[in-house]
This record gives C-alpha cells, structure tokens and sequence, in this order.
C-alpha cells in the first residue's frame, strides 16, 4: 500500500546566501515547508577545507526556514537534512535540490512501479581519531539500515542513491585528538576529508552488501576496489557526525518521481551517464522524452588514483595550484552537463570507494507524467 | 594533381621538457624530421601569463630536434612552428601532435576526395600598442590567406582549423608603449591575452569571408556576434607576432588524413561534437569506426560571456581563485574526452571570436584506411 | 568641549559566521551594543569578486546585533557599518574592530591632546556605469566632507585614515548598462574592483585637498601619481553605493584613543611602519611601551602596478594562480606582522590611489593609559 | 693556512630560462664558469610538485654553461650542485646566486676572521620507499659530514645553512614502490614534499649533534621539537637522491665574504632577522653600513604547525585554494624583505624540523670590505 509521497524540485541560487527562489516556491504553495526532509545543494566556494559558502548556505537556509517550520533557527537542522557540496566548477551551476515527504491517504491509482523514495539517518558524534577508520565505517553502517527503513526501502537493489555528509578533521581537532594521547589518520586538514569521505562510502557499501564486513582501519584510502556503487559522501567542516540520507523506489511511495542509476568507470565514462538517464526512460541530449523530464542528476567524481585516464596521463593530483576534487569535478560536469544539457547538475568531488578508482556513482530522477500526477 | 603528402602523429608527453616519445619515433623512422611543418601541443601549466611550461617545451623541443634538422636550437623554430597551449584541466592529458609536409614524385591512386593539408604563414613583429587592434586583425588577414596558399587550399569551406599563436602583454611592453607616448589596449597582461586571442580570431573571419571588412578597434571583446567558425588563436609571452598555420583539405594533398569540424554554439554542445566526430565518419563513443581511426580533436573553450550556459548561472568569471579560461578548458575537455574515449585531446581556452559565445570551433581529423595506405 | 567618546575593541574570529566573542563582550557589558557605529573586519575568503565570507559574516553580526539594537537582522546595516575586507593570506589572522561611541556629559579631566574620533556618512547609489569614473570621485567626496563633520574634525590634518566600502560589477550589472545602452568601465568583475577603488581614493584625495578637483574618467588607474595618503577602500559585491568612514583625532572627542599614520612608498617600506607606529608613541617590536598599547594597525597593500620594488622584479601582477592583491597582502601583512608583534591586523588590498604606486597609507591606533582613563 | 678563496654573487633573472645576466658576467671575467661550484636560485612557479620552472631553469643554466665548462648539457649537474625554489610570492624576486670556489696560491694578508666556506656531498639514490624516512635521514647525515670536510669546517658551530635539495614522490614512484610490495611514506605527492625535507632536516640536526641519533620513522613531520638551527631543504621532481651544499666560515679560506645566521621563532620575528644581519655587522634598514654589503638572505619559512602565530589563529593550513607553503613565503619573504631593503632574497618555503615549528634558520652573506680586497 502506498502511504507516503515524495516530491523533488530544483531551485537555481544566486548566491550562497539566495533563499528567495525557495521562499517564493513556499508562498506560492508549491512546496509545503513543513513537508521538508532534505536539501541537497551546489554552492560556489572552492569545495575543499575553507569553503564556507556550505556553512553559510545552511545558515541562510535555516533562518530563512524558520518561522515556516515554527523551531528557532539554530534547531532548523535537526528537522531538516542539509548536505551542500561546495565547487561548481566549469559549467556547473549552483541550486538545490529540495526534497519533500508527507504520508498520504489514498494513493493515486494506477501506479504500476516502484516510486522515488526518501529516507534519514544520523550516526552518532565521532571522535576525532575515530573519522576515517572503522568506527566510521561501523555506525555508517548502521546508519544506512535505518534510513532505508525509514524510506520503506526493503531490498538494497532499490537503493539508487546514498548522500552522506561527514566531518573532517580542523588543526583544533587534530589538537584535541593529541591532547588525549591519540592521533588522527592524517593531521592534514585536506587530506582527512578524504578518509572519511572513504570511510563513510565503505559503511554504505558493507550496509547494502556491496562488500564483505571485517574492513579494516588499513583499507581505507588503500584498498579502492572495495566501494559502494551508489554511495555520495561529502566532508564539511560544519558537523561531527554522518547524516545518511537513503535515495530510491518503494512500493509504499506514491511519488510522480522515479531514480535509477549506473555506475561511472571513469571520469570520461559518457556510456555509463547514457545508461543512468536511459534507466529512468530519457535519452541522452534529446529533447523528445515524452511524458519524462530529468528532474536532477547525482554524480560523484575523483581523480583516478593512479594517474591516468584511459592510458593517458592526467596531471590533477600533482597540481598544486588547483585541488584535484576540482579539476574533477569539472570535468565530469562538463561531461554530464553535455549529456544532461544543463549544467545545473549535483556533481560532487572526492569519490573515494564510490565506484571504482577514478569513477564514481552517476543517478538520475526523473519527473514521470502519469495521469493521475 | 596530388603533389604533396601531410602527416600526423599524437605524442604523449611525461612532462614540458620530455622529447622522448619524439626522438623515438624518428629513430624508428616513423617521423622524417625534415619535414616536420608544425608542432601543436597541450603542455600542463595553468595556461596562463606566467605558464613557463610553454617556452620550456618549446626549448626542449628545439634543443631535441637541431640536430636532425642540421640547425642551430635558437633557429629551429624559424623552420618549425610551435603552438603549445597550456592547461591540461580535469581529464586533458599532455601531448604533442606533429605535422609533418612532404612533396611527393607519385601519389597513391584511387584517392577520391580531397586530403588534409597544411600551410603556414607569419605576419610582422607587433607594437604593443598594436595588439587586440585592428592593426593585428589586418596583418593576421593577410597572414590567414598566404597560409592558405601555402597549403594548395583555394577555397575557403575547404578550410577547418586555423591554429594563430599570438603575443600578449607584459609590464615590460605595456611601459614601452607608454614611454612612446602610446596606450595599450590594456595594461593587465591576463587581459591582453583575450584582446590579442580576439584580434587574432577576427583577422581569420575576415580573410575567410565569414565577417566583412572595416572591423574597428572597439569592437575587439565588445560585438561578439563576430567570429570565425574555424579560428584558435593562443596567447603566449614568447614571441611578438603571430604564426599562422592553416588546417583543411586540399586536392594537391595525397594525405592518409582528413579532417573535419563543426561549431559548439555553447560549452555543453554534445551535439556539435558527435557532428564533428561524424564529419569525418566517426560515431562518438564507438570502437566500431571500421577503417577510420581518430587522430586528435582541437577544439576552443570559454566560459560564456554573459555569465549563463542554457540559462544556467555559471560561475567561472567571476571567481578569483581560478582562471575562467581553466574552467572552461576543464569542462569542454571533459565533455569531448567523453565523446571522444580520450583526455588526450587538443583544447584550448580563450574562445573570443573563436565560434559564438560561450561557444568554439571543434575540429577532428582522422586516419583513412586507404588499400593505398 | 569634549562631548563624544569613541571605543575599539579587536576581537579574533573562529571563523566568518564566529560571533562568540562580540556577543561575550556585549554580555559581559564591555561593549555597549547600542553605542557601536562601526565594525571593520578581515575575514578569510579570497578577497576577490566570489569572496562570499564578506557577506556571511554581515549577515552573522546583522543576526547577532538585531535584538540588541531592537531592529529586524535586515535593518541593522542601517545605522551601523560594517566594513569587511577579504583575504588573510600568510600570517593575517582573521578578527573584527569594534567602533563605538557615545555622547558624554562630562569629559575626564587632564586630557591635553586631541583623541580619537570616528564619522560616517553615505554616497547615493551608484549606476554601474558610474564606478570608476568621476560620478564616483564626486560623490564620495562629498560623503567624505559630510562624515569629517560627523566626526567634529575641522582640519585635513586630522583625518588619519578614511575607510570606504564600494561596489563591484558583476555580469549582472554590467548586462544592465548594456541593456540602457552605456558601457561600463570595465566588462570583468575583477578588473571593476580596481575601478571602483582607484574611484573612491581619488575621492577621499580631493575632498581632503590632497589634489586638485577636476579629475577625469581617464585618471583612473592610469594618474597613479594622484593619490590619497589617508584611503583605504575596499570593493564588494554586497552594496551599490559607497559608505565612509573617517578616523582622525578630534579634540571633541574624550577617547582613551589616539590615532597617527604614516605612508608606505613601497611594499617593503619598514620605515613607514616604525614611522606610523612611533607617531602614536609606539616602538616597533618593542614591548616596553609603558602605558601605550596598540589596539590594531590599518593598512592597504598592492602590488608595485610597474612591476618592480626597488629595482627588483616581483611577479605578483603576472600569476593567473594568485590575484595581486592577495600576494601583496600577504607580503605587506608579513612586513607589518613582524613589525608589531601580531597578525591580527588590518591589511586590505588594492591600493590604487591609495598612497604613491606600490605604496599605501598605514595607520595605529594606540590606547593611552590615562590616569582617567 | 688559508688555500681557497670563494666567491658569491646575485644575478637577477628575467623568467626561469634567463641566463642572459650570467653569460654576460663570464664574459666580463666577473665569473669563472669553471670556478662554478653550486648555483641557489629563486624561480617564480608555485614551488609545488608541478612547479617546472625549477627543472627549466636548471636546464636553460646546464645549456648555457656547457661550453664553458666543456661538458655536455647533461653532464653539468655532474659538476655544478643547482638549487632552484619555487615560489616568488609577494615582493620575493625571482634571481639566482653563485657561489664559486677555488684554490689560492696565496691568500691575503691581514685576514683575522674566518671567511665563508663551501662544501658539497650528494647521498645515493633513494627508492621511493625510503623518501621521508630513516634511511633518508642517515644518509643524509653522512653526507653532511661529508660535505663539511669538502668545506675545510671543523666545527659545527662553524656552518652557518645547509642547503639541500631532495626528492619527492610521484604517482609513477609511488606505483614502483607498490609493485615491490612496499607502502610509501604517504601516496600524495604534495605530502610528500613535507616528509622529504623533514627528513633531510633530521640528518642536518644528526650529523652537527643538534639532536641525538636514533630518530625513527614515525618522529619525522610528528615531533616537530627535534630540528636543525640551519638546515635548508627543498623538494624537487628532478632528482631521487639528495645533494647537501654546507655553508660556514672556515680558517682555510680567503674568501672577501662572511656568512652568520640566527634562528626565526616564528613567521612574524623580526628580532630573529635583525640579529642575522647583526650577525655579519648589519644593520636593518639602514645603508650606512659603512664597508660591508649585504649579497643575499637566505631563509627557510613554514606554516606555524599548531594554527597560530603568536596566539592569534593563521588560515594558511586550511586553505584549498593556496598552499600553505607558498603563504608562509609570501609572509616571511615580506619580513625579510623589508628589513633587508630588497625582495631578491632567498626564502624558501616548507620548513620541517628545519628551525623550531613555525619558525626557520635565517643567515646572510656580506661582502667584507677589506683593504686586501
């Protein structure tokens, strides 16, 4: 029985601090705020330690938020799940994407398939030293098995989409971590967002079976053909724990969406991005997908650890005037933006054992035009 | 009559100053060194005023071939033209495509259409005052058609791809100028190299027809409905006038080769790339091109102008990290490395003039599997 | 007659969003929020065109001081302002400089010297068209007279420092122009930051008789021998109009402050630091400076636009990695760093007209340990 | 008895493969090419792995010198020890110096002091397996001993900066390293450049008794307490050995010049480098330094380790869009050149355990006006 339905809308932003495209969206009574679990967004910093267009982007968000949910604005987000990847690199365009549920009465009939759905999590506070190692992994892990529950999700082949945010590690925290006697993978503030970017997408993958249990602290950052095809984890210096966000098609949803996904064997992999957009019924660069309109595209995008792409050299790690999650996601959001024909795509960098070395997951959610939509 | 023979070869490239994959052809005799005419290549800098990765492959390039041309290094480039691009953004990767021009005694039979040719040309020694002005739209005409000439291209639709190598502007010229009495363009040295890329670029246009004559001074980086569909113009420190080398098909060419293009009307133009890879009766993405094997794609980038792609907000001009010119490199390099099924392609920044805006020329030239081969 | 009293307070941030340590001192009754008039802060974006922690951290203090001052979060830029410089490159520490004052009854007997005093006044809006050209020089000398006045001070002399916030052109704006048929100065962002600076300098000079009126569009960035020994003037995207703000010594005033300057010739001038150190009784990197303590220094920086220091090169105009302007910050911060003792001061960038080519004004604000103090 | 004489000189240079003011110094007589013992040089590329504008320089200089030394381009290295920092930031100028040495017959007389000295020793080459730990460092330590000898110091207290260049790991050496079945320090090349020069730095401190012997891998870039008051070290793509140039003041020589140093504290000691001038009969900012000149600074900065200088928070650690190595020149190289009077100083970034964390050893050269000159 369908008892709840989902809903999804894109809003571009003008700014980290831009929440007049959404309020306008509330006022008009296309988005019900109180309906609101989720906003995924692609703000415009650098992507990398000292991005704070995430932080203020939340900021904004939450204040903006608040009267409408009726909570003071610095308890907006135990409410709302807020997961900004900072970097729009290239054609990339900064929006967000807001997620709604609310449980309905009678479901509109007709509904053949498995509709989008949408489900949440959190892990509890990490220590310092615990980031990037198996603790993470562990309640990661956990996490990602109540969030299914919570979206109505049974099978791990419905989940097409799982959007972790996670913490790094700050000069502070490195110090605290000392201070008792331990250290932390890294001291590095850079680098530590990729271990628990790492970390985070192995849970998803031991959750969802992708992987045997038993990972090991050592295997993080080293052992890449171990990885979640569908995992989307992002470090911000903003929180310190996991907020796990669960994306994919229930039988108990009654939404008019629907999100499929492949998986990216490279960063220039442009069949895999066709095969994600034809698993939601679109045909890449056409405009004749009747009855079907691409809602948004996730995708996650690195580059590939051993230095080559195809054969041929890339220069992205050893670039020291630019990150390489940035040359990263520039490219691939080139590449998805071309298929897509927008660039208003969430493409996020630091694919860690999300996918393959060099590759990473790429999802579509699709708007389907059912009669009784 | 079929007179002379052009050839190409991609090289991959370890670094600015590695010759080896070059000397080693020419060990092998895969490449006569006397007839190398050209030398286009993608080198790892940020493509920007002071990327010094540019002269240092040139220095490299001429010290490795002075002594198979029997010339001194400093006069190696008197003889062969070099274009190094900088920037290899997100999936690019660094190489070197060589061309090579013999005159042939008998050409093959059976060759039906017409075959790549080369020609180049040189103008004079520029001012600085001279430069992004009218002065190097007209020298560069005149440049444009003598490189055709030279190539036994007699028709201008029979032209795909002129490559201008351009000067810019550095604190040393712009004080010249001033102590002359005279103004340059601009005293920024990254903005010169836009004006000088966007003379250059309307000096093509002219000289094929594709804009009328009587171009001004103002209108250099202000009426952007001018351009030329095959121009790519690169600035760089290194020298102070403009090399012209003229790509096409000719009748007196009994080449292997042929190329092709098509104009990308913005950065996500997937469209245009499959038409340009189709040109020359390739299908994007596909390995069953039976008989027909690509050779490189060179192509220009740039982020649009007006700050949007398909009405999308982009980013790249106004972030002061980095450069617009690498974003844009990034992202249509990632789309083509796509497309293609390589980073190792020929794409180049600063499209000013150089195909509409925010969009650029895309140019492919592929191997023929001639029985006469 | 004495009859106002003016506070600084600096107070080190955790981050552009920290307003911990203001609200503790408003808590603890060391600030009085109702009294402060001005807050000048640097924050740690890029200090370019997408530098977003300008705004985030207004909008925080806007957040924070809105139930203190009794007005909407929106409203409080209104009556106080709020000047953000971005960039804190090498040892530059990010922190805020609280200005207050407040009438007073009765003056502190024995008080000899004329004390630290604080005005503000506000330019109309500026058309984008405006920036940079004399529209802009006009107006904020008018605003500088204005906030001279609101200051009680009556001589040039007096001034010390004048502190200007201006606008920026963004696509946007330059678009806008576009559409009512006028050209702005400049069509890049960035290159519009200088423009608009260089305007407002020149400003500041003429209302202080430094030089003569009758400046033209044409001086801008090019007259670079007109100059203002007291401006400093920092660009945002946040605001289209000019705000002021003058510093000087007032014997209005019964301020525990006093505040000297000095000029800068070049970026490496140590003399001009130990000089505007020495002017309010300070020694530089002494710490036996009984009964004076250096609250902060102001300063401005940039890169020599003729691209030497002393007969030496520097390189900071030609890097497409690093703006100037964060190179010259970092470099000047380093210098005035060591010369007093902290990072924690105030070194803003782009100086064009603001003190000789490659120089800048620099100010100290001292407290004097008056017996009534 | 004094048997050698060595000469310094500082040539300013125009871009990395300028050799111009050399050549034109061995045509005047001014230099012996043959007498060429070592040349340090400042070149201006980001000083990061992809910085090419060291090998570049080192090339355009084994170019030029080859005929004069009557070797091969790619032999000179074999003779001459080249030293290139990358990185030019802030008021830094981008010069090289020369350090020549060579026997006497007879010596000066009249000399009462020790004269500066120079002496070299390279280690063997490193796997990559072996970068950033002990074997590096006692390697390293045996070389500076060795190199002392060649210097003709007894005495520790006697050398003044140890210089020495090291290598770094790439993708391809961390690949070699994994095939062999070994783990490398770390699998970031930019990392890699910190472990490199802090274990260099460890040998330095070993061989002159600094610290005891028995540091183990883990201590490197972990107990920052341990360091060399004089070690220099930087990492370059361009060698996989390490070549150790010690500098002093020795009985045996009758060299015009004198060398001394003291220690930096922190980035912003300015008493540190004070002292260093003293150290050789300086004073800072002042020309009345009657018979004796100044011919170069050399320094080493770094990033303060623990986020602070002086107690107020720095940003350069944790910021993805600059490394923290070419801040920390930026400021240091502000310092110095202010108290100096000129930015062609040599200050190289990434100081690991080279002087106490945050801080790095600061010697100058002068020239000695003596009568038997």
């Amino acid at each position: 029985m369908r008892t709840t339905s989902v809903g999804v809308v894109r809003i571009p932003t003008k700014g980290p601090g831009d929440v007049a495209g959404l309020l306008g969206m509330i006022e008009q009574g296309e988005i019900d705020p109180k309906a609101i679990l989720a906003i995924l967004g692609k703000t415009e910093g650098n992507g990398g330690v000292n991005d704070f267009t995430r932080e203020y982007a939340v900021a904004a968000l939450c204040t903006a938020l608040a009267p409408h949910v009726g909570l003071e604005p610095h308890r907006v987000e135990q409410r709302i799940a807020f997961v900004m990847s900072g970097g729009t690199e290239g054609v990339l365009s900064p929006h967000i994407t807001v997620f709604t549920r609310k449980s309905i009465a009678q479901a509109p009939a007709g509904l053949a398939d498995k509709r989008l759905s949408i489900g949440m999590a959190q892990t509890r506070d990490f220590l310092p030293e615990e980031l990037g190692r198996s603790a993470q992994i562990e309640e990661t892990a956990k996490a990602v098995v109540s969030a299914m529950a919570d979206a109505g999700i049974t099978e791990p082949k419905d989940v097409h989409f799982v959007q972790i945010k996670c913490p790094l590690l700050t000069s502070d925290r490195v110090e605290a971590a000392s201070a008792r006697g331990n250290t932390t993978v890294t001291t590095s503030a850079y680098s530590s967002m990729a271990y628990s970017r790492g970390a985070s997408a192995l849970g998803v993958a031991v959750a969802l079976g992708e992987i045997e249990e038993g990972i090991r602290d050592q295997d993080v950052l080293r052992r890449f053909e171990l990885f979640s095809k569908v995992a989307s984890t992002s470090a911000g210096i903003e929180l310190i724990h996991n907020v796990v966000i669960v994306l994919g098609n229930s039988a108990s949803s009654a939404s008019p969406f629907e999100i499929g996904h492949a998986v990216m064997h490279d960063a220039i992999d442009a069949a895999a991005v066709i095969e994600a957009l034809a698993s939601v019924g679109l045909k890449a660069g056409s405009t004749a997908n009747t009855g079907r309109e691409l809602v948004n595209i996730f995708a996650k995008a690195e580059a590939s650890p051993n230095g080559n792409v195809r054969g041929f050299r890339h220069t992205m790690l050893e670039d020291t005037d630019i990150s390489a999650t940035r040359h990263a996601r520039a490219a691939v959001g080139g590449l998805i933006g071309g298929l897509a024909g927008s660039g208003a795509v969430y493409v996020s960098g630091g694919a860690e054992h999300q996918g393959p070395p060099g590759g990473g997951p790429v999802a579509a959610i699709v708007r389907v035009a059912d009669d009784s939509d």
